[in-house]
């Protein structure tokens, strides 16, 4: 099976069958293809895109490519949720405890953030000690434990995926709902879990930007999860604003654990709690929907959320003050004040730049190999349908350098849009996609 | 300006800049991108095409990317003919004499055989001594002295094509009207030639299999030549069976010196004094075609071509005794002959197989690192249209090893096809575009 003729069958719009797949997916995982027929490929593929069976095979294929974990030996379901990125998007770190207070098991591995949108294991690494980097046997300590881990993926998972996404970042091969599925669903199908919701972002600070593309994602991903075995349900939620009051790293963990606390911001908590309910239902852990909100309510009020999170921090190694002292997080002193210049409501907080204004800080990467900055990032003072009068703050920004901020401000300026007429309220979640659906 | 944001923009169908293709072509003269980069944007081109714009500036800039010849301090228009390559196709040997006496200055760089269709270089080194390697200063002063130099490509001309062309063989980005274009007339417009006479072969045999596959890659020839200020005209000529009766290099230059004795078949005479023709009349050294034709009819009837060819071989250091001795050239004691097995015409000489056929025999190359055989090949005997009886001769196989001969019989056999009705004639000539069609 020479390479070439497998390229040439999809740049002619063919279907490639699963020898020629599992193929291509070799010759990622062990560098047998010369990286230029690994990009023609991936090209050929954009263009032409693959049929569901095609995708399926392809998850498949790099999903076996690696490392797959295997939690039988930990009793109850095993279940995990994935959000395909946002701005202040932060819901992993409140739901994952609720899930395991209500005897779900949640191997949760997560990547670090990119450009405008943060990642959960930087956002895990601001809280003193966090160790995010767990071997197998600490993993399944903490499963079996507490019933949840919360670590990076291991170079192991998926290889091929690890070789493909480096390619088709330099190629202009990323968005491709075929490959964006297989690479998302490889890797949570070597987790070894059961179930897993999915959280597919719409819009401006989203990756998908428009909802027919979030639908054909969102359909693509619980088509392919179950013809992998896996049960699948997917959410379009808004990312047109950000998600909560709290943008950067450790602002962001003291989000959660107030919201934990019962303190959160509405947005926030009712996304969270909802992919929790979803997640637990998916998992066979609640007869209907109606009975999982409500368990994860009570885990909620009950503060048994908030308590596993505490035995996270501890099992990892971090420092569980944090949660009762947020001075133990890292901080800066710097504050600049945003303010409203005139009477009004604050009619748009745009996400997309509000993210970059926050990389731009030392809270995210511009590039992989970037340093982020835990203190640095923004409070949303005035969300999006306050009334505000001159003077009032719009948003707090928590900076170390002065030229940063300067920066930072060229994109944060241009983020906040006020207007005379209270704005529409948008939905949070647009829609939910199950196996039958 | 980052490769990834030229992929991507030719990935969604733009149109390229012309500072965005120079980075392109650049990038591959220079390895200044990865080749996956340059393996996408080819494969992005592939799928979605080049306006004539971008391919008038893709082969300029090709041109551009290396040495180019400058044979002004030489009177006289430079003229040029280039094939896409047939089986049998040996009227470059033909015509460049013609021209050359018609008082044309040909500068001729030709490539090597590959697959089943051979190359102007191996059939000129079948004579003995013969030196294809011709440097700048020896090529100026043959072109001086005889009107005429038939050299190859050397490594200085066009690199970036050299670069892209390997690339594509092993992407599947081979067929792509604007990316031949590009490769075919950069070169030639590096030979630093006023007018170039196109011979699109088109059928089994060719490269083009079908018509309006030919008719747009010769409008594209055509459109971007005059774009890049050559005159340049187009044939679209049958590449059904092979042009006259010798396939193989040593046969092929008995074959093009009887055809300047007069002796020739009728089909290869008739279009290499047509390409002779158009040449002339393209390069303002006749008034009409009739004069045109005139002419060069009048350098074959004189023999004046004859003698241009022995002067061309020894102002190349060949042996010229090869004219009048053909025994002079590489031979093989052995022969077989394919013969009729019943009443019927020869309706079919399958070019591509009788190409593949002589390849196995070792007249070509399988890949572009081997080693030809000057000496085997094959003579036919009956032509398409040919009545036969049983026991007549179709195919006379020069041979040197009884393993290749009976591998190539499994495509010669296949190759050959009577019936019991004379076959249909067939158009030689199908079109000629010019820069007004």
């Amino acid at each position: 099976m020479r390479a070439v003729d497998i390229i040439r069958r999809k740049r002619d719009g063919g279907e490639l069958t699963p020898s020629e797949i599992e193929a291509f997916v070799a010759a990622a995982a062990h560098d047998t293809w010369p990286e230029y027929q690994l990009s023609a490929l991936l090209m050929a593929i954009w263009l032409n895109g693959m049929t569901p069976a095609e995708t399926a095979h392809l998850t498949h294929s790099m999903c076996h490519s690696g490392k797959r974990y295997d939690w039988s030996s930990i009793p109850g379901p095993k279940v995990d949720k994935h959000s395909t990125g946002g701005v202040g998007d932060k819901t992993s770190l409140i739901l994952a405890p609720l899930v395991a207070a209500c005897d779900g098991i949640v191997p949760m591995m997560s990547g670090r953030g990119l450009g405008h949108t943060g990642g959960t294991l930087d956002k895990l690494e601001s809280i003193p000690g966090f160790r995010v980097g767990l071997h197998e046997n600490e993993l399944r300590e903490a499963l079996a434990k507490i019933g949840v881990g919360l670590i990076g993926q291991t170079a192991a998972v998926a290889p091929a995926d690890k070789k493909l996404y480096a390619l088709r970042d330099v190629t202009a091969t990323v968005e491709s709902i075929p490959l964006i599925t297989a690479s998302i669903l490889s890797k949570k199908l070597a987790e070894g879990i059961d179930a897993l919701v999915m959280d597919v972002k719409v819009g401006r600070g989203a990756f998908m930007k428009t909802l027919p593309d979030a639908r054909a994602l969102a359909k693509s991903i619980v088509s392919v999860g179950a013809a992998n075995g896996l049960k699948t349900e997917a959410l379009i939620t808004a990312m047109e604003h950000p998600l909560g009051r709290a943008i950067g790293n450790s602002l962001e963990i003291i989000e959660c654990i107030e919201t934990l606390k019962g303190n959160g911001p509405r947005d926030l908590e009712t996304l969270s709690v909802t992919l929790a309910a979803r997640m637990i239902r998916l998992a066979g852990l609640a007869a209907d929907d109606q009975e999982a909100e409500r368990k994860i309510r009570d885990a909620l009020t009950s503060g048994a959320g908030l308590e596993k999170f505490r035995a996270i921090i501890e099992q990892q190694r971090g420092d569980p003050r944090v949660i009762d002292d947020y001075s133990r997080l890292p901080s800066v002193s710097h504050r600049h004040y945003l303010k409203a210049e005139r009477n009004g409501y604050v009619a748009d907080l745009n996400a997309e730049l509000l993210g970059h204004g926050a990389m731009v800080l030392g809270a995210g990467r511009h590039q992989a190999e970037d340093q982020v900055d835990h203190a640095v990032g923004i409070i949303i003072h005035s969300p999006v349908g306050t009334r505000v009068t001159p003077g009032d703050d719009i948003l707090e920004i928590h900076y170390r350098d002065d030229g940063k901020l300067q920066q930072a401000l060229h994109w944060l300026s241009k983020a906040v849009r006020l207007e005379s007429d209270a704005p529409a309220a948008m939905p949070l979640i647009h829609e939910i996609l199950t196996e039958e659906t």
